[in-house]
C-alpha cells in the first residue's frame, strides 16, 4: 500500500470516502476550483418562514433518501436538536443520510439506532465518546470522515461536503431567520460552526426556542440564508456547555505541566507587547494561559489578540487589558457568552475566518502560540487526539490541527506518565495521526522540554536556557522505564474513519480495533 | 420594437449590453442558476498583504485590457479612491475597461477624460451630474447599466457583473484587510455597499488612510475576502458625505407636502406599534420622517425599525426611542456615523440584506413605508429618477425602486409646480421609468393625494378621510393648467443608457437627446 509523507499506509481509493489524496506536508498548493455556489432563490416578499413543525420543515426542504443534513455543535453536550431532528426524519421513513455536524457529543449516542435501522448511513465529523465508540465498532457502513475546524470549513466551502438542509439551533431569532447566540435562554455563544452551513447549504432551517420581533440582532446568522423558522421548547442546554476539558485543571502535576509550558513563551522571542494566543479547552492549557495572565501582568506586556474557544481566564484576561481583543469561535463557559454579549473587544468570528485554508487568510495562521493537548505525540513529533492506544475513536480534531499548522510556535502540554494505568503519552509511533509533526514545535512534559529539531532557530534560542530543554528521545527512555508497556494494537482490515489535513489529503485512517 | 409590461419599447437586443429581457410585472420568478463562485485561493501563512502602492497592486491583480473594476460610493461627492485608482490604470496604459461603482458622483467627473482617451470604455451604475451629462453627449462607446442598489447586489451576486479586481476605500484597516467604516479620520459609516464586491470579486484590494494593528473591529468586511491593502494619505473627505438631498428641507411648499404624507401615514392601518420605515435621502423625506416622529411620540407608538440610508432624524428616533433599531446601509451625515459606531441598536446590513431579491430574504420587502421622492410621476404611477424632461441622464436610481417594489406602502412625495421654470413633475408619460408604477402607491402634492387605483384597499380606507384625495388624473389636470408646458423631447436613434428592474429585466432605455 502507497504511503504519504508521514510514513502512513494509505489505499489510493477507500471505499464510502472515494480516492485518497495523500497529505504531501504543508506547503498548500493553491486549489483550481471556485467556491461552493449555492442555488439562487427567491423569498416572496412578506413570505412566512415561520413553519408549525420540523416535520413541515423536513417537507418544506425536500428532505429525501440519501440527502446530508447538518448540526452545529455550539451546546456541546447540552444539544437536544441533532436528537429531536433525526427522530422526526427516522419517522418520516427516509433512510441513507449522511449527518454531518461540526462535532458528534456523548448527548448524540441515539444516532446509533438511527444507523443500526438503516436511516444514517454516513456520519462525518468529529466522534465524541459513544457515538465513536459506536463506530469503533464498525456499525457504520462507511467510514466516517474526521476534519478539523478549518478542514470541515474548507470541504463545505469547496464544495467537497455539499449540505442538502441545515438545522441550526438558534439561540435568537426572528421570524424572517437573524439568529444570535449571545441573547435568550439558551444563550451559547458564538455559532461559528454553523455559519459556514448557513452560507452554503441548498436549505437552511433556523430553530428557536426565543422567537423574538424582527430584527434580531447582533445579525450573526443573516435572513439573507435561511428558508424557514421552526418554533421549538427548548434547543440545548447552555450549562452542559461547561466539561472536564473545559476548565482549569487543579491537578498539581499538570499544573506543574502548565507552569513550565507558560515558562518556556516567557522566555520565548515573540512573547512580546503584540503577542497572540489560542488556548485549546483542555485543563492544562486553561492553566497555562493563567499563568501566562499572571507573568504578562507582571512584565506590562499586551496581547493584541487571543483567539477562542472562549474561558473565564481569557474573559478575564480581555477586561483587565492584558489583551486588547478577543476573536472568538466558540464559547466554553457562561463568562464568556455573556462577555460576547457585552464587550465590543470580544469579537465573534466565523471557522472560515478562524483556519480556512482556502479563503484569503485565516487567523490561526496569524499566530504567535498555540496551547494544545494530546493523547499521543511520537518521535516524529506527530499527534493523535483521535483514538486511544487500544485503537478505539474516541475523540475529535476540534482546532488542534488548524492552530498547530497555524501558529508560530505550537507547544503541546502532556505529563509523562498518565493516569492509574501510567501509560506514557510520548511514543514510538502514534496510533493515529491528526496533527502533522512539522506542525508541532515544542511538546512540555514534567520530566522536560522537547523541541522539535526542525526548530533550529528555538533550539538556537533555548540553547542557554536554564528551563529542562531534552530530546524527546530522552523523554522516550524514561517513559519507557516508567511507564506500562502496552500490548500491540490488533486491528481488523476494516477502515473506519479517514483524517484529513485541513487542507483536505489524507494523513492517516483509522482501522478497526479487534474488540 | 416589442414593448414590455410598462409600455415601453425595448430593442430585443442592444449593443454594448446584449440581450433584452423586458420587464413583465413585479412576480420575480424562481431564477435557476446559482451564486457566482468565485475563485478558490489560499493565503500563505503569514504572507504580507500590504503593498506599497495602487500600483503595485495593480500588477499583482494582473489588471488589464478589458476588465471590470469596482468602488463603493460611502464617501458619495467626497470620494477621492476612484478618480485616484483611474489615474494610475491610465498611466500603465491599460485600456477598454468596465468601471462599476455603486455610483458615480460629480466629483468623478475626470473619468470622463478616460472615456474619451480609450482607458474607460463602459460605465455601469448610477451616473450623478456632470458624469451623467458626459453619458448623455454621447461620449461613452457603450450603454451605461443603471441599476437599484438591490439590482447591483443582485447583478454581482449571480454572476451577471463580473468583478475582477474591487477597490474598496477602508477607513480602518489592519494589515490582513479586517474593514470597518466606523473608526478612523475618514470614517464614512456603513459600508453596505462594498460588502458584495468583496465577497464575489475575483481579486479585493482594500485601500487605507488608517491602518491600525491587527485585528481591526468591528470586522466588516473580513479579512477572508481581502487579497491586499494598500495604505495612502487619504482615502474620501466624510465631510462632504451630506449635501442638499442629505439634509432636511427648509422650503415651506416642501414642509406642507412632507407634513400631508405625514397626516397621510398617521391615518394608515399599518400605522401602529411595529411599524417599519425607509426613508430616502431626499429633503422632504426627511421632514415626513421629522412630522412622523413627532406624532409616534404623541401616539406613543413605536417603530420596531427604521431601513436607513440614516441621518439625523432617524438617530434622534433611535437615540428617544421612538424606534427600537436602525438597519443602515449607508450613512448621510456625520450624526449617523457615530450612532452607528456607539448605539449597538443601529446595526450595519450589507446591501445584500437591504434589497437583493435573489437571496433568501431581504429587508425591504417587509417594510411598512417608503416614503421617496421623484422626478416625474406619470398617470401609470411610473416614476423617473433617472433622467430630466430634457432627457439628459443626471441621477442614480439608489434605493427608490427597491423600496418602492417592496414596501407596503410607497408614498411620492412631489411638489405639482417645480422650480422657477414651473414645470410639473406630474406627467403623461415618464421621459424614463426608473420604478414601475405597479409598486408606487400614493403621490403626495401641495394640490392633494392621490392614490394608485390597484390599491383597492387604501381607497376604500381613506374614503371618508378629511384629507384631500384625489384621482391622480386630476392633479394631471391643475398641472397643465398652472406649469409651463415643456417642447416635446428630441432624441437621437441612440441607446446611452439601460434600466434594469431589480429582477435584471428592463425597465426602460435612455435615448440620447438631441443637443
Amino acid at each position: 500500500m502507497p504511503v504519504n509523507t508521514l510514513g502512513r499506509e494509505l489505499p489510493d481509493e477507500i471505499p464510502g470516502y472515494g480516492p485518497v489524496r495523500p497529505y504531501n506536508g504543508q506547503d498548500v498548493e493553491t486549489p483550481t476550483g471556485t467556491r461552493h455556489a449555492p442555488p439562487l432563490k427567491v423569498c416572496h416578499p412578506r413570505r412566512d418562514k415561520l413553519l408549525a413543525s420540523i416535520d413541515e420543515a423536513i417537507e418544506r426542504t425536500g428532505l429525501a433518501d440519501g440527502m446530508t443534513v447538518t448540526f452545529h455543535h455550539h451546546f456541546r453536550d447540552g444539544d437536544i436538536l441533532l436528537n429531536m431532528v433525526l427522530d422526526r426524519i427516522a419517522r418520516k421513513g427516509i433512510k441513507g443520510l449522511t449527518v454531518a455536524p461540526s462535532a458528534f457529543f456523548p448527548v448524540h449516542e441515539p444516532i446509533l439506532d438511527h444507523v443500526r435501522s438503516g436511516v444514517v448511513t454516513r456520519l462525518v465529523g468529529s466522534c465524541n465518546g459513544p457515538v465513536g465508540a459506536g463506530v469503533s465498532k464498525g456499525i457504520v457502513p462507511n467510514p466516517v470522515v474526521l476534519r478539523s475546524h478549518g478542514g470541515r470549513v474548507r470541504a463545505v466551502h469547496d464544495g467537497e461536503l455539499h449540505i442538502d438542509v441545515a438545522f441550526i439551533a438558534a439561540p435568537e431569532c426572528d421570524p424572517y431567520g437573524n439568529v444570535n447566540g449571545v441573547n435568550g435562554p439558551s444563550a451559547c455563544g458564538p455559532l461559528g460552526c454553523a455559519d459556514i452551513d448557513a452560507r452554503y447549504a441548498d436549505w437552511v432551517v433556523a430553530v428557536t426556542d426565543n422567537l423574538v420581533p424582527y430584527p434580531a440582532t447582533p445579525i450573526v446568522i443573516s435572513q439573507t440564508f435561511v428558508d424557514y423558522v421552526v418554533q421549538v421548547d427548548v434547543i440545548g442546554d447552555p450549562k452542559k456547555i461547561v466539561s472536564g476539558t473545559t476548565s482549569i485543571t487543579t491537578d498539581p502535576l499538570k499544573l506543574s505541566i502548565a507552569k513550565l509550558a507558560a515558562d518556556f513563551i516567557q522566555e520565548h522571542p515573540l512573547f512580546r507587547d503584540g503577542v497572540s494566543f489560542q488556548a485549546g479547552s483542555g485543563g492544562m492549557s486553561l492553566a497555562a494561559m493563567d499563568y501566562i495572565n499572571a507573568a504578562m501582568k507582571k512584565r506590562k506586556i499586551t496581547a493584541d489578540y487571543i483567539v477562542g474557544g472562549t474561558t473565564r481566564v481569557i474573559v478575564e484576561m480581555l477586561r483587565d487589558g492584558t489583551t486588547k481583543k478577543v476573536l472568538d469561535g466558540q464559547a466554553f463557559d457562561t463568562a464568556a457568552i455573556d462577555s460576547l454579549r457585552d464587550n465590543p473587544c470580544h469579537v465573534e468570528i466565523p471557522v472560515d475566518f478562524y483556519a480556512n485554508v482556502h479563503n484569503r487568510g485565516n487567523v490561526v495562521d496569524l499566530l504567535d502560540f498555540g496551547i494544545l493537548g494530546a493523547t499521543e505525540v511520537d518521535l516524529d513529533f506527530n499527534v493523535n487526539v483521535v483514538t486511544h492506544s487500544d485503537g478505539m475513536l474516541l475523540h475529535g480534531i476540534g482546532g488542534h490541527q488548524d492552530v498547530a499548522s497555524g501558529a508560530d510556535t505550537t507547544i503541546i502540554t502532556v505529563p509523562l506518565v498518565r493516569g492509574r494505568r501510567r501509560i506514557t503519552p510520548i511514543v514510538n509511533r502514534v496510533t493515529t495521526v491528526s496533527t502533522p509533526g512539522e506542525t508541532v514545535d515544542v511538546v512540555v512534559t514534567d520530566r522536560g522540554i522537547a523541541i522539535n529539531p526542525r526548530r533550529h532557530d528555538l533550539i538556537e534560542h533555548y540553547r542557554h536556557s536554564k528551563l529542562p530543554i531534552v530530546k524527546i528521545d530522552e523523554l522516550h527512555h524514561i517513559a519507557l522505564e516508567e511507564a506500562n508497556t502496552l500490548p500491540p494494537l490488533a486491528t481488523t482490515d476494516r477502515i473506519i474513519a479517514v483524517v484529513e489535513n485541513r487542507d483536505g489529503t489524507v494523513l492517516d485512517v483509522v482501522w478497526q480495533p479487534v474488540e
